[in-house]
């Protein structure tokens, strides 16, 4: 899984060790660093050459991984270019390389996450224009409401998927570099440039052309303010990921709801050879394997996807809510809400971008099944339109005169298996006031999907993932 | 508190006896209902004639307290005109009703909640401005670290408040009215149009015209899609009040860590009658007493506005979160996601707005003490500096021995009292390097600032709340 | 609901006011106050005579609403007998008041939650022996797994509901009194024992003696250390409702499962004057509904009580957690900890207490249908027990040879409708080894339910709830 | 640190074997396997052989990593026994194994864990002991209350771990195997050994006896029914998880309490060479790293254990929060329930066994300083002891009186340093109803700790963790 690898051990590291060569150029475009040196720092800034397990157990002992890693770095520069390595973290804090590292992670998990979005986005759309008119059962409180159309219900998840992609986009605009030297002032950075006499340190702008250049020199957005207390940054993201995670659980809670045994209405792709014809891009399953298989009995086909997705969906809320809670950081930086941030948000990170890639496999490889649809709405027979009916009868019998009538015959044909218009056709309450074919027509369902095709254009007209 | 008031019982039935109206206003608009007939709705559509114990125990029946408020709003219409009666919630279906009845309450608790944190906002800008270079030590971890200003920190909490003012107005702007009917189809609103012949249902616009019109009569936004299974304003709602709730607890945390008693560089406006000269409303406190009063210890003042805040910004993240996670609904209408976001949204528009009403309170009575700041600041003499320190010395005597040298006399100096300084003048290793004056220059903290007082000019030019 | 009325604003008042009647006449009995002034004090005691409107805005200035309650119950106690009012709140804090009066309401919820599990419990149990050999297919991953009982399906609910009846047994005992005075040496209810030169008072037990004393009066249990900071029993207690409620939760996710229109294997209880046979209680619904109405549609009778149980379900876990979080408190009091455990305490004892109750309705009510439940296992005809023939198969044409050949043959007949069994008894690979009236054997769910119906027995032999 | 190890993928894959190969040998010892086979199950169950990475790989696409397991252990058997290997996995299921695997694992961690916890708790009783009557404030909402003793606040630390430790302990001795098969009936264990024409199985007791016997090879206990639907194992490993990372947040919230600069009343131990002579172990500590260094800061030494513990309170409630919902399972299998715990499960044993291994650390090497105590009790003066002093003045002046007299004579010491005793003993309110001695006497925090020290004497009577 791409989200895996975006946020894996080595690929945070690697991106603190990118802030900290974006942090010497930055400096360099300001003259309070030699090029050469800057140059050297970022050569030298590569994960593959650091001993990971060391920083991570030297990370405990200053509650954070930099103050290790700026050692091994150092030493790494001062292999190949000693003065260099004098200009290594110079001026900075732990925070801003590590705050800086994970907006870093957060930028490249996230192409990932909205490509998939888009992905998906784009399968749901064609599903819902493929189903527009398909009809089926509109299911409320577990129970045959009123009918629907499949083209609808997808229509529905892509909106969902698209408010995602759209939350996600804009947090991804505003990941901000962090820069703030050892208590947000900068007063580090200012220090150092002053003693390499640059130029334009001695009025209030050096700090400003500091953000500018390491915002440049990142790709990241420049912050309001050095924000190592004011956790905006993070809590959105966190806030954005549970989003995606929640609103992609919509589409697995229904796959679930449709998959189930007796409905059928669905099944997920099985990512197998063979498969349904209904499309699958055939990544990674083992030999024997077709997806979904069980370990004990052969006949099942478990909807495996739709489980991974709504278990990032029961847990990203949660996760996140740690993540928004550390907004009450004291102080200039907190002495554990910004630890808690971490872990958290790597699970965010990870699980948010499962359930998208997940998710966009589900969507191409989705199996409709419009016969069981209509099957099963048959089940209720002409008892799914009893709203119709009671809109029909009021204006004749009365309103609640109809209420009665109509709860009184549902219970009637759902006991004795009669269907619904005949037990009416036989009331003596309505004699006279229908023909048999009229009430037959008011009770076919295909007849009562209300503005289910229209919302479906206008819905499909709307832009899709940005 | 308005918060209470905008989120009471009473409050959530008057707003969903106004989706009433408005529904049968939007009706009436498009011929569907008797313009009569709505506005007998409208008069009637008043909660405080409506026994509210009852509605609450009819409720618990139909897991929603809908089906008996429309039954109590019919007798009422009919009581006066039975016609009208018959067009009490036309079409419509609970969710419908209970869904906009929540974004009306939302729409108006926002108002106030904004309002506050505008005020909030406004009261901070005075206090970063008034306090651009007063002097204090920032804190890391718990500990001195290096001097920044209470400008500064003034200034980010207003960041603070003015990001959460930001995300409220985003989702303030965009709260949208439900209307979906039975299961999202809008079937039932169609077939009354139809029966009442009015002349523009022939074709699929009806829907989209009534949309707009319920949208105009209650003032909300009108959706993309029907929304009830698709929970997305909720979800926005709820991580908004949660970014908002957090984003004082930042504010609220670090007034707590300054109001200690050893550290006493804040204290809350007292409220009281003579009070300490900074400011209060005054509103609301009992006679005896003064606000923060212990019931044991006459000498204590508890910081009890910054203790309601913090409450809030550790209650309403895990309750949005159990928001959030509703968005995995399953079907046309969840049995049970749906009914779990009533209580715990009301909880986090209750909290999120005493939170800020309380915040409006606290920043513009702050007491602030720039002597106790100063004074503080000198107990770590001049070690607050040694980042300066070490990067003074760094060039003459290398980092590394840079660094070893100030952790070192950094431990004497805590040890014995002495002045770093003092210290540092008599070190061999420095012998020749600088003359007395220029390290006690270089040791004064009001000289190690950085760009605080930039970065706070910066952040004052940025526009405020909305 | 009993657990509204339990955790009301009055309620929690009154066992404010309990806490401090039962602490004058603890400190009567060592002889610290007149016994006729802790009576006058008993006397005066009454949440009915206080102005509770008041008291909650008074709450604010104070951060809790104690320091109000005594200025009113002090006036009230007066206003018989002015000196006893000398000896309201004597030595005391308002979070020894509120603690204790917390425990008080968590006593008197606690007794009428565990009466509702046990009484679901015995329903449970009911079922399990009723239907211990009621065949229905076990589902996992939302298929059809290999068949299982109705019968260990509610022993399974039973045995959560008594887990559940257990972790509250065990909290229920264990609420302790709330005594530390200002800060937790209860030096104040020293001093107050001293000044009335009772004799206990020059040895280190008065201390002692005093708790036991108010442990005594109120009911409650003695605790180790006064526990301002040490939040182990509202820990505790939250953390058992969240067990409760998850508990719970999975009876009513199951119900849902198996109510859906295509399964139909169970109906909630309708509550209503016919009713289904199935048992009901009847209490407090409106005159023309049945349980579970729909405002919109006649024909449905929707699952409102599982669906009130898994909204509960679904938020007692997130409360809780916040609660847990406020173990975490500083100091001697924490400053918003404590203030955030109120309210989330409230509605976490609201909404298990409440699910407790529903949950009894439900499972005393619940209409199971074993004809549905047999209909609807037919559906996957023999593929039900595809892991029975794997295992017969293996022996006689190697274990992945079988897998395969269950595999292929599984999908054939869901996809052909024809019988498993009969693709079986064509294919060469098996040619020899079964007869046809073997292979029907071997495919018959009936004779394939394993240890249900022993472990169902082993279950209903363990005694019941507390 | 032991808790990483202790569930690390490796650790938990080979707890996953070591349920199989248990599960072979309970097979065995009831006749349904070959000794001998369940020998060559046993020799080849070792992770280290096993390819982990593809092994994660092939988990999603079953939503589980057992089906890969079981080939990948199959394999590894048949290369030394083919015969063996065909009773790998036998009548089992996935669940079976994950669950009883992460039984192991918790079993394992546990074990870690509580040592770590009885080490603190020892650690912490010395403390109490030695500062029984150490005095120092006690804090309330930030300020200064009343004194309390050093030694009372140890003591409560204590109890919380032993809390926490006995919590766990429950949970430990009732960790249970996972026994259901396919769907919780043990179908296929019981058809396998039918086939295998034990003799044991003619009656319902064959489950019982392979629960005892998978029970008794593993070391875990029988639970009551199959469980892989009702997750009060997991719930309850949570929420005691939970528990203990929130009650070591109390410790931790106080130590960051106390050592901000200006408290200074203790200090972590640095973990260094020469360190603070208050005890240390030295493990795992970088070079030049003196524990707590700062990148940035030579003067800084951080309180990065009691951040370490903070982070891990903060995070592991809302984790186990998304473990508790996970009890909401539907069916006999959930699909996305079950699969949200591991990751969450995980994380609560990896943080709280890391925040116990650390308050070890911490509670071992606090550094405690008297003389700061005594000089910050100073800064309140006598009006520390104004709850005293209005118990004292009630009687002579009237109660109502007394509290105005001091909240005056406080605000003005406050205001102007004069000391409270003065202030009164000038007052002519208290003309002649004290000496200045008598007054000065009373004003003496040192004799104002209440039961402090019989509160630490008898907590530490209590006996220690089990």
């Amino acid at each position: 899984m791409p989200a895996e690898a975006d946020t894996s051990d080595i690929a945070w590291l690697q991106a603190m060790l990118d802030a900290e060569a974006a942090l010497a150029r930055a400096q360099a475009r300001l003259g309070a660093v030699p090029a050469a040196a800057a140059e050297a720092i970022t050569r030298a800034a590569r994960a593959d050459a650091l001993d990971v397990r060391a920083l991570a157990l030297a990370a405990r002992e200053t509650a954070n991984p930099v103050v290790g890693l700026v050692q091994a770095l150092t030493a790494a520069v001062a292999a190949n270019d000693p003065h260099a390595a004098e200009y290594v973290h110079r001026g900075s804090t732990s925070q801003d390389i590590l705050d800086t590292g994970t907006m870093l992670v957060a930028d490249r998990t996230l192409r990932t996450v909205r490509a998939d979005l888009t992905r998906t986005a784009a399968a749901l759309a064609a599903l819902a224009a493929r189903h527009r008119d398909t009809l089926m059962a509109g299911r409320t409180l577990t129970l045959h409401a009123v009918p629907t159309t499949f083209g609808l219900k997808a229509a529905g998840w892509r909106q969902l998927v698209l408010d995602a992609e759209r939350r996600l986009a804009h947090v991804h605009a505003s990941l901000p570099v962090s820069l703030g030297g050892a208590a947000g002032t900068l007063a580090g950075y200012l220090e150092y440039a002053r003693l390499a006499a640059t130029d334009d340190t001695g009025d209030d702008g050096y700090a400003h052309r500091l953000l500018d250049a390491f915002a440049a020199e990142t790709g990241l957005a420049r912050p309001a303010l050095p924000w190592h207390a004011l956790r905006t940054p993070v809590a959105d993201l966190a806030a954005a990921l549970a989003f995606t995670a929640g609103a992609l659980g919509k589409l697995a809670a229904d796959v679930q709801s449709l998959a189930r045994t007796e409905v059928g209405e669905v099944a997920e792709p099985n990512g197998g050879s063979g498969g349904s014809g209904s499309g699958s891009n055939g990544n990674g399953r083992n030999g024997d394997g077709v997806r979904g298989a069980s370990s004990a009995m052969p006949h099942k086909r478990n909807p495996v996807l739709a489980t991974l997705i709504r278990s990032a969906a029961l847990q990203v809320p949660v996760l996140a809510a740690g993540i928004t809670q550390c907004l009450a950081a004291e102080d200039e930086r907190s002495a554990g809400a910004w630890h808690a941030e971490w872990q958290l948000l790597r699970e965010c990170l990870r699980l948010a971008g499962g359930a998208a890639r997940t998710a966009a496999e589900l969507a191409q490889g989705l199996e409709v099944r419009p016969d069981r649809m209509r099957e099963n709405l048959g089940l209720t027979g002409a008892r799914v339109v009893s709203e119709r009916l009671a809109a029909v009868l009021a204006p004749r019998i009365g309103r609640a005169a109809a209420k009665r009538l109509l709860t009184a015959a549902s219970a009637e044909a759902a006991a004795d298996g009669r269907e619904l218009y005949a037990i009416l056709a036989d009331h003596p309450l309505l004699d006279g006031h229908f023909s048999a074919a009229e009430l037959a027509a008011l009770c076919d369902p295909a007849d009562y999907t209300g503005a289910a095709g229209a919302l479906v254009d206008r819905a499909l007209e709307a832009p899709g993932a940005s």
